[in-house]
């Protein structure tokens, strides 16, 4: 008969009381004392047996303190050990953790190299060969030179086939870069299509709702990690509009998934599991910028699930500092540095005047920001809606095909974005010769036209490209558009200068134009920090992201300033990044850290009052009603009152497989037995079912007056799944986190545009 | 009658309660709904009318609840006025918050410069004088000469004096030294004993006392901050074992709570008061290592109080830039540079082998860390129980007069600390002569000894030194003790390297010692840092505070290995840094944000339960008897039961303030009435004086099952006052921060043992 309990965390208890047949025994046998006897060793803290627990379904939201319950419960058993054991368990469990910690360092740091070497090929791929290996991109087919030897090595592809005539050349060269342009992306989304739809897109938003809670295990199985990583570079090899950093983060998220999976401790801890992830999540962002102090505060500021948990912080730290480390010691590149795009020669200074075009940047970047987002979040409800969504191969071909024809048109596109990045930042130094021309005084204005043209165009690529079935961050396309409109504006100040050296706006510079003055590679800099605190409103990772990412300490102030502009100005235009925003959209259970401010209204506005829940009343319940109940209203479980006195909370999974057996037996009774979960039975009820031992003490308990604002504080704060209501301990209703989550989306337009089903959070009420 | 309620913040209702003179008429005249609707306008969330509200004495910790709750009041009257007052009230506002903001900013920013400047002629002064002006430091003196032009304006004293004696030239010099530093040491210490007691130390621990609800006003007054600024340039320019770093904050906090105190929205709401403190602290830190966002960072992971406030964060965030920007522009040293100890010419590399050495940094950090705050925890307890303690003055006198010439002797500790830092973290360099003899490769032994007794020199006397009665920070004597071990590391296995250029741990290295291969100068920044992070237990703050200090960001990866080892090796010998272990021994209420373990207790081991507590039942209470009890238990407030049934809270002082004028009728009329807290006055008890409205409603209610763990956890998060732990509305227990606090130190082997009073901290309890 106790076939079906299996999944339950209470087994053993439930099989004892199954085996005494409880309820039928009970009408004569079992005094209430003993019954209290035997239910007694089971509480809301230790009914968790850890090797076997109900397991999450996708699309549910964990319940933090039972996890962490678990946890603790488990580090007691293993400590309360006898001799010896009791003092090596622990240790080993340790040594677990900062092995898996150690090892996704690791995977993480080797993974972005690899992707470095494998991007660097593939995009070389589009414009020649190596005569002497198929396999060896430019650099290295190159590498062994005397400075000054010019490469014969590699060969375009019309030299490799020999085409004598110029058009011949241009016509083969460019058709050979759209064409293969094409393949790696719709590879890269046949890939995806096929083994691991959820490979698209940057993954943040989705680490952003695992983190906080929410259960998605597919989205970090194996082969999703294959597949993004693969993806992610056909991807960026291809030369559409979008970044590897955010895919990294899904990719390293992956890694430690798969890793923390081989090990008991974590598979069935959804707590731990998650705080895992997060240190995988700043190793991420440490390998994609090569900034592993970044990193940790990404995930400090931006993932937001450590807040105040030094000990995940902590952890961060190693794994982000383990991932720098293997990434320099692979060097993929042989420079040995982490500074991805070093700015250069920049003057140690700067001048006050120059505080005005850097603020104009930032408010430009603030602007520019929220149209972005607009923007794509325009296109991704449009795509929902139209035929892109039944065919994203296509959309993805078309899109590429366009992308490549104009990139080969605007000599800055043309190449990686990482290299125009790296170019823009750069300041002119004849010795090195000239970046694409801009450092030609006299093209000033054809300059600036290109570098506006450039910017305009990225806007509308990555916000087209953002959101297609390919694996695509929006950090990198974020910076190009930043740096080009950065760079513009540096050279029109740098013109300015040129033109009127002793004007008293500046004074500050030396009356000789000859002699350098303002930098405006420093300007792309600036740019780019502005677009991307428009885009992703972040503040603080953002200035250490782009200092370790370009080397440019000295300049701090002024990165800060533009950061700080660009938020401002973008926050008037709507609060929220990109994340946030496709958070929205997708209807994810994520609560925004945002300090929420309410008008006055208490708890008693969004809670949804005692009429409107679906109770266990446990004075007259019979298990004829549970089963009808619990077969009804599937919600995550149901608070159990009596005389409208709050006792707990039931689990539904718990009170199916409690049940369950106990039907069979109802049905050929004929009868339905009453069911109580009060534990000290009264005489008149001891014939009763006693369900307290699956029963759940409510631990936190408000009154209804306390105003909004500290209920979703609590939230927020502290991971708690659900808040009971009372008033002198009658139940007065109930808030979920669903309930909040959807009560702080409420103003975003498009929320749940792309939410797969119209309910993704489950909710508790009817 | 009513001539005492004033300071009682329900007045209005309070006095409509008088002069409708309720006891008395209630017998007859003012039926039970009456009375009901008399008080029913008044809410726990409502009922503090900002302008008069109870202030909290200094010693009491503040009710973030309550204040925030007055907040949103507030806040919500404002825009309620009616037409454009109700537009225009908010904004000014928001504005005057920003006032303050900015003000702090700028004050901070030249109150750092101004420090800076004096601290440079003082400590000068101790060498000589400038010909043509007595206010003239040595740099202004000789500036404006060609280079290699020797500076003849700038006399020492004995050229001054015209001595003529080799020995009377250098008993004269040491003896102004000596008598200069023990006049500047000594008048520090008067001026802080005669005028500002609360100017002594560094003051850190204090602000995170106060950040964290402590109210202790007299630290933070116009007084207190003067003597701070002037006593800490004194006790720096006397050459003492201490830095600016610390004092700095408190400063800048002075400044904020000096300006908020000209605005009545912040001098009545201690919360708001305490968020403009936070962003103060950030631009002390911003200044005084001219590290913007180290200062936002430092505010984040050591003070701990905005954790999750972004809005907090944002402030400190453009408080910090703004500071660093007025100190830039101020410019004290005509410098224009933020980064203080510029590291120049490391190799933008570094070798495998190298992290041997610098891992045995990082133990050496965490292990003469923890012994620095031993001692100097040992020095404090000795000094409270000795003779310093009733002499503070001879005391500083002593010391500054032994460390003098202590310094004198030791060519290294003779300069400033800063400048002793600045030395050890530069190469050498040919061009630019040589530090001090350190560049001398024959005098390495010698060189490695004399950095060794530096630094053991200087952990004793810093040990000392932390804690006399002067203004004194602990960062700086911190990196130069780290500084000096770390360049003795450096020059160890630099002349390791010259011995065996060829030995197969150094084949990265080419094998022509000649070459440069090791940077000493780089072992000393992170022997800096391995000593910070053993001291002050800070990670992801302090790893940005070190290069936005040396500028050495393309070492972010060593020097976060060197805090990581630093910390793990610190944290074995015992958790908290020297702010935890000050706090501890002044048993401040202050929570350490540390992740509390339980082992498996609940909360019901650390609450007070029931019995224990001072209740004041409801049912049966006359006002005689809360007359007695609130003279007699002296508590904050007490809980309020009905039969057991718990109601709500009652604050002490609000108590106090309503019966207090009824006390005199009572005592002429001779009996004592009847009191009670329920609202719905039955029949029977219609004739009682209805109390309700001064009673809280308690928000937060626990099962006293809850793990320890989370109580811990909702006392650090949600910044409560106190949690009443309730069984289906019955009281069985309460906790308040005070207790938590305790019990969290109650490890601590000296908690408490500098406390002022044997209960500094107030307690529910008897």
């Amino acid at each position: 008969m106790a076939t079906d309990v299996s999944h339950n965390g209470i087994e053993t208890q439930q099989d004892r009381l199954l085996s005494d047949n409880p309820w039928f025994k009970a009408e004569h046998d079992i005094p209430a004392e003993e019954m209290l006897e035997l239910t007694s060793e089971i509480d809301h803290w230790t009914d968790i047996d850890h090797t076997k627990r109900t397991k999450y379904e996708d699309g549910s939201t964990i319940d933090w303190l039972r996890e962490e319950g678990a946890e603790r419960e488990r580090q007691q058993r293993l400590r309360s050990q006898p001799g010896l054991r009791g003092l090596l368990l622990p240790i080993l469990d340790t040594s677990t953790m900062w092995l898996i910690v150690v090892a996704t360092g690791v995977g993480v740091g080797i993974a972005g190299a690899w992707l470095d070497v494998l991007v660097k090929w593939l995009s070389d791929l589009r414009e020649g060969r190596c005569s002497y290996g198929f396999f060896y991109n430019q650099v290295a087919c190159c590498s062994g030179l005397d400075p000054g030897e010019i490469c014969t090595e590699w060969r375009t592809w019309s030299q490799w086939l020999n085409v004598q005539s110029i058009l011949g050349q241009s016509l083969l060269q460019s058709f050979v870069y759209m064409a293969l342009a094409v393949a790696f992306a719709s590879s890269a989304a046949v890939l995806v299509q096929t083994y691991a739809p959820y490979a698209f897109h940057t993954g943040i938003p989705e680490i952003k709702a695992i983190l906080g809670g929410y259960v998605f295990d597919s989205f970090l199985s194996g082969w999703t990690l294959l597949i993004k990583g693969l993806g992610l570079a056909l991807a960026v090899a291809s030369g559409l509009s979008l970044g590897k950093e955010g895919p990294l983060v899904h990719v390293a998220c992956c890694m430690a998934f798969n890793l923390s999976r081989c090990f008991k401790e974590f598979r069935h801890n959804e707590a731990q599991k998650r705080k895992l992830l997060a240190a995988a999540a700043a190793a991420g962002v440490s390998v994609a910028f090569g900034s592993p102090l970044g990193g940790v505060l990404f995930g400090l500021e931006e993932l937001d699930t450590f807040s105040n948990e030094t000990e995940v912080m902590w952890r961060a730290f190693v794994t982000s500092v383990i991932a720098a480390v293997s990434l320099q010691y692979v060097d993929p590149f042989g420079t040995s540095k982490l500074v991805l795009f070093q700015v250069t020669s920049i003057s140690d200074t700067w001048r006050g005047f120059e505080l005005a075009p850097w603020l104009f940047l930032g408010v430009v970047g603030g602007i520019l920001g929220p149209v972005l987002i607009k923007l794509n979040v325009a296109v991704a409800v449009y795509r929902r809606h139209s035929m892109p969504n039944d065919w994203p191969v296509l959309e993805v071909i078309g899109v590429s095909a366009i992308t490549a024809a104009i990139s080969y048109l605007v000599v800055f596109l043309r190449v990686q974005s990482s290299e125009l990045v790296a170019n823009l930042f750069q300041e002119c130094d004849p010795s090195k010769g000239d970046y694409h021309g801009l450092c030609n005084p006299t093209a000033m204005w054809h300059n600036v036209f290109l570098l506006t043209l450039t910017a305009a165009v990225k806007i509308i690529l990555t916000a087209w490209t953002f959101g297609m079935m390919i694996p695509a961050g929006i950090f990198l396309p974020t910076i190009a558009i930043g740096a080009s409109l950065g760079r513009a504006v540096g050279l029109l100040t740098q013109g300015l200068y040129r033109a009127y050296p002793t004007a008293w706006v500046f004074s500050a510079c030396p009356p000789d134009p000859s002699v350098r003055c303002i930098s405006p590679g420093f300007y792309a800099v600036i740019g780019a920090s502005a677009m991307l605190g428009g885009v992703t409103r972040m503040t603080i990772s953002l200035v250490v992201i782009l200092f370790e990412l370009t080397g440019a300490l000295s300049h701090v102030l002024p990165i800060m300033i533009s950061v700080m502009v660009s938020k401002w100005v973008g926050d008037a235009f709507g609060k929220g990044g990109i994340y946030s925003a496709w958070i929205a959209m997708k209807r994810y259970p994520w609560l925004p850290s945002v300090e929420y401010r309410d008008k006055g209204e208490t708890a008693a506005h969004v809670m949804r009052p005692v009429e409107e829940l679906v109770l266990i009343d446990s004075s007259q319940c019979t298990l004829h009603d549970l089963d009808v109940l619990s077969t009804d209203d599937r919600f995550y479980g149901y608070p159990v009152v009596n005389a409208g006195q709050l006792l707990g909370y039931v689990n539904r999974d718990k009170l199916r497989s409690s049940i369950e057996p106990l039907l069979s037996e109802e049905s050929s009774s004929g009868t339905s037995p009453r069911c109580t979960f009060t534990r000290n039975v009264s005489s008149n009820e001891a014939d009763a079912l006693n369900l307290s031992p699956i029963m759940e003490k409510v631990v936190v308990q408000l009154r209804k007056e306390v105003p909004q604002e500290l209920v979703v504080n609590m939230f927020q704060k502290l991971n708690v799944r659900h808040i009971m209501f009372t008033q002198a301990g009658q139940l007065t209703g109930m808030l979920t986190k669903a309930d909040v989550v959807e009560f702080l989306n409420a103003e975003f337009p498009y929320a749940a545009a792309l939410a797969s089903t119209p309910r993704m959070v489950e909710s508790f009420f009817r």
